[in-house]
């Protein structure tokens, strides 16, 4: 076997086992020690292949990252969004599968706003192009609703829906406030979104009679 | 001077250098050693006080609590809420003062929502008492602009929109998501609110036109 391919099989082997130990440990479980017994190879042969853990979890977050997308937007289901109605259905529906996907994948989830990179390095730029492929899922119903506005100012917009879902999600799985329902969580997930997209409408026009929606 | 008295000097310098630890250096600069040194006392007299450091935050932490609750409801500024439109108005500041204070207090912030008790302790009563207590500042205008719900559900919906707008500031002032001026972050906290304010209120009955907004 080539070097080349031992060490890709390396690297992959070492981010799964980086991601086992997120998926059980959180962040705090990525240890050199414990990823290079798991992939069966000496602590300092990590530093051959990546140039340090930073890599490492960035290649898992990056998966997570890509599972959360299909999870928002499954392929081959993308019909056009037919008006505002369906706009807001829309920002509900990411919403919802948001918030399941935290509720299901915790630890790798939390992992993905925990990671701070080592001081002096910065975040690549090809995982901030792929963490903000996911906000063009939210701009997309945001165009709908706000039709006029342009598109630096509806990727604000869509930044804000996304932190203040992100708010409620993270409060409410953590139980910092009191335990609540996840039902209840589901619930009130729909009906802010729902009335932050009416409400973002009303700024344009008014919003339907009750009756309509 | 009395044993008591004594106690209670120590517990109050023990819980100065907690806060003064926690505003330099967030919860991981909390320390027995360093606090015993700066409350000029031995390592173990700190466990004649108090049960754990757990106790010394969550003191911190009620302090930080009372700061803010003394922020976002000056004392003696308590006019009553004329109609759904000032009920918008006082969401929005107060929205805007938690923001302030997230900013220029962040790590003492933080440190109300990273803490959790060691493995087994709850967190008590009169700590939870304090936290619902600022909840209420957000319930008095969510019933303003649904006066028809039961107190339990009015009660969920403060606690949703305080969650929406911590989301905001904590992804806002973390820059997780590539930089944003403080500017844009206050003005979309302002967006946010007013349109999750209209739309709540959307649900009883029609938005004002939009000249008197």
């Amino acid at each position: 076997m080539e070097t080349s391919e031992r060490r890709r099989q390396l690297k992959e082997a070492l981010i799964a086992a980086a991601e086992g130990a997120i998926d059980r440990h959180g962040l705090a479980g990525v240890k050199a020690r414990d990823l290079a017994r798991e992939a069966g190879c000496a602590v300092g042969a990590i530093y051959n292949v990546v140039a340090d853990l930073d890599d490492l979890i960035l290649a898992v977050n990056s998966h997570t990252l890509g599972e959360l997308e299909r999870l928002l937007a499954p392929p081959g289901k993308a019909a056009p969004l037919t008006g505002p109605e369906a706009a807001v259905a829309q920002l509900i529906a990411l919403g919802q599968a948001y918030l399941d996907f935290a509720a299901s994948h915790t630890l790798r989830w939390r992992a993905l706003f925990e990671h701070r990179m080592a001081a002096g390095k910065d975040v690549p730029d090809w995982y901030l192009d792929e963490q903000m492929r996911l906000f063009r899922h939210v701009e997309e119903p945001v165009a709908v609703l706000l039709p006029d506005i342009a598109a630096p100012r509806r990727a604000l917009v869509a930044r804000s829906l996304f932190s203040a879902v992100h708010g409620m999600v993270i409060l409410g799985l953590e139980e910092k406030l009191q335990a609540l329902p996840r039902d209840a969580l589901h619930e009130q997930v729909r009906l802010i979104i729902r009335s932050l997209g009416y409400g973002l409408l009303a700024k344009e026009k008014p919003p339907p009679a009750s009756g309509e929606r």
